[in-house]
């Protein structure tokens, strides 16, 4: 049965790559609304696709943008979720895009285009995994349920939301989501941990309005110093995020981990060269051991004053940044938001005021139990789709609807990344290996076999 | 005489006003080059100006824009010449404002318009003081030239060129420049020194592109927090400016300006509160201390990574500020931006490139000396225009023309402010008070009669 799945997904890459390149071409960018049609054209899409391969499908309505549901039944009571979103980022910078963001282009065995990787081309690999058993035996080994959401890349709660109101109807055996990446070219992975996310907008206000800088240059706080001193005061020389109380809750790594990653690193054929030139941060410790078990601090934004050409000797009235912060386990986001919130309120001096919003976009922190079976399952199924031993990993980045599932469902969530770090998910000439798309969809039709 | 000329003055406050608001209601902002025409036709206007009062007039081309030049010939052979700038500032942020910028309206006493008081308003009161002699004696005491640039908010260089080109047609008994302020509301003051000026421009960058802070925070330099660093290592908590050396050869207060500055704070009658509600910096200094005597360290504007609305979970690959610092007699313009780059560039870590640009809007430290006759003359000539004892200050900020006229002329330049500070220069609701308006002229008449 697997067999025939397979060759079937051989047979058929030109024809899989060429419906790919459709699902690419909407730019369904939920964090601007000026594209909310192209988000519904694409959900439509979707839902049609599904039912020409004969699942039911629908829109499921939200306050936001609406939930793609589809149900493939098969031939056990065995039920698997593969959930995973249709929108994606905004493509600016659009000047460094060496082609268009929505007309997707085939090049050295990469497709290139915005949602690429991140997710529709590792979404489509479960979908046409689905499509294999349907055009070969006509049934799939499990019951398949798809929940794909459009609000991902803008924080929206639609789908956590139905997750909770739904837990009933939910009651799968596992749930598998493509929005990770393998550890590198060539090395699938089990993504067994993320990290927590939490993000805060920080306002110092100093004045009504700009002062001139000659009037009052000395005398008058300048709110762009003063929010530097602030962000300064968070983070040690070292990197080390010193705001007190901020690692009390810190887990250390397992000594299995420890191996795993002294043996990821050493390992020549598996190792990755850490992707900026210079990492920063302690040297004692390796970059994959702070990427996946520490966490960090960083300003995604700030702005203040004259920041348009040429001078204005002003002192601006108010600065502002945008901080997001990186948690592991077992860190509560919102006991790390209070303590960082204290701290920069405690830190802000008499002469300005500071207000903080936030803490949104939070997600806790991840760490399965890697002798679940559903974990050792996903490990084989990747063995058999990309034919080569995969490995365990943890991940920096934070999927928040993981939790929510982990929470609800009592069922760990299989991380099963198709994608590379290379990819540039977020970034421009965002892109997905063919090859990959290839072993992604064999290596889903080997999970939903061994259910 | 000079009777004759106060009493015109007095007689003619509307039609001074009238005339005034005409020459405030071009839009001659000289830093947007959409209002190059509005630049050209308000000095257009003002050689108009001139010409009716019977002055020969031109405007002296440039390389930006031009000089409004204009000579009055007097019954002596002393030459007074009497410099100041048509331009005026953007109107940003035009929502804070309560009238138009450009039609100027009159309420309280005040005239409310973009220029008003920086510098149309106090150059206006200079050109009906010559208005009063011609229309009442005919003959104006001296020899006065107007030097009337249009790049003064845009840090042009015009002015500067011409009078290093034309020395000897240029040689002055005296120059007046009505470009600072009154020591306070009813206190007028001969400003016997300047603070200096250099601005440069930092870049830190990172990255090609920006990251994902998932996959990267905690491992890839933040350039936020790297510029954020960078500028705080510049300033002590206290506000004292930390680079090495910077303090050198700044001149401590002369004995008689603390007792100035002493009497100035004390007397009840003389003192102004401090602009900002919570000044900074040391607490053993006073206020006025500060401001005219010691340098000043400013971030004008700062930008990095993601400012709109929303979260964007990146690392940013670039952050930029603008730098300005008021410098005081007798540090050197360029051996200070020498240490200031030094510093920063020193304090850059590997993992970034850190870019200066600069400096650029340099002005010099200016200190006349008070006991000259020129600006003993200026103090009478406030008396007569006042009719109350002016006070010697020196002001905060910086006018660039003033060391060019020092260095060619070899005359002190008269500072003879007739704004006040609460004038909003700069600012949004900028304005100028009607009597100060006309007392000014009055002063710039007496002046014109000890000549």
């Amino acid at each position: 049965m697997i067999s025939k799945a397979f060759a079937y997904i051989d047979e058929n890459v030109h024809q899989f790559t060429a419906e790919l390149q459709e699902f690419l071409s909407f730019p369904s960018i939920s964090g601007d609304i000026v594209h909310n049609t192209d988000v519904r054209r694409c959900a439509t899409w979707l839902k049609t696709h599904f039912e020409r391969l004969g699942l039911h499908s629908c829109l499921i309505e939200t306050a936001g943008n609406p939930i793609v549901w589809a149900l493939a039944k098969g031939q056990t009571s065995k039920m698997l979720i593969i959930c995973g979103h249709y929108d994606v980022q905004p493509v600016d910078p659009i000047d460094k895009w060496h082609s268009e963001p929505f007309r997707p282009m085939l090049q050295n065995g990469f497709i290139y285009a915005r949602g690429a990787t991140d997710d529709k081309g590792q979404l489509f690999a479960h979908i046409k995994a689905v499509e294999s058993f349907v055009k070969t035996t006509g049934q799939l080994p499990c019951h398949v349920l798809f929940l794909i959401e459009g609000e991902e890349e803008s924080g929206g709660t639609s789908l956590h939301d139905y997750i909770k109101n739904h837990q009933n109807e939910l009651d799968a055996d596992a749930v598998v989501i493509s929005d990770t990446t393998m550890y590198g070219e060539g090395v699938p992975a089990v993504t067994y941990g993320l990290r927590g996310l939490i993000a805060i907008e920080v306002s110092v206000k100093t004045a009504e309005y700009d002062l001139h800088s000659g009037f009052f240059g000395g005398i008058a706080p300048n709110p762009c110093i003063l929010l530097s001193r602030l962000v300064t005061e968070c983070i040690g020389p070292d990197g080390k995020i010193v705001i007190p109380g901020f690692y009390d809750n810190v887990r250390p790594l397992e000594e299995w981990e420890r191996r795993n990653i002294d043996r990821l690193q050493r390992e020549s054929k598996l190792s990755k060269k850490p992707p900026p030139q210079q990492p920063i941060g302690e040297v004692s410790s390796s970059t994959l051991e702070r990427l996946w078990s520490q966490p960090s601090f960083d300003v995604n934004g700030m702005i203040g004053g004259h920041t348009s050409k040429g001078i204005k000797t002003i002192i601006p009235s108010f600065a502002e940044a945008k901080i997001s912060l990186r948690l592991v386990p077992d860190q509560d986001p919102s006991c790390v938001a209070d303590l960082v919130k204290r701290y920069l309120l405690s830190n802000c001096p008499d002469c300005a005021s500071l207000e903080i919003q936030g803490p949104c976009a939070i997600a806790k922190p991840i760490l399965f139990d890697v002798s679940d079976p559903i974990l050792r399952a996903a490990e084989e199924a990747l063995k058999q789709g990309f034919e080569v031993d995969p490995v365990l990993i943890r991940a920096g980045c934070s999927i928040p609807v993981v939790s929510t599932f982990y929470e609800h469902l009592k069922t760990p969530v299989v991380l099963m990344g198709f994608g590379l770090e290379s990819d540039g998910a977020h970034a421009p000439n965002e892109r997905f290996s063919i090859s990959n798309f290839i072993c992604g969809a064999k290596s889903s039709a080997s999970f939903m076999s061994s259910l």
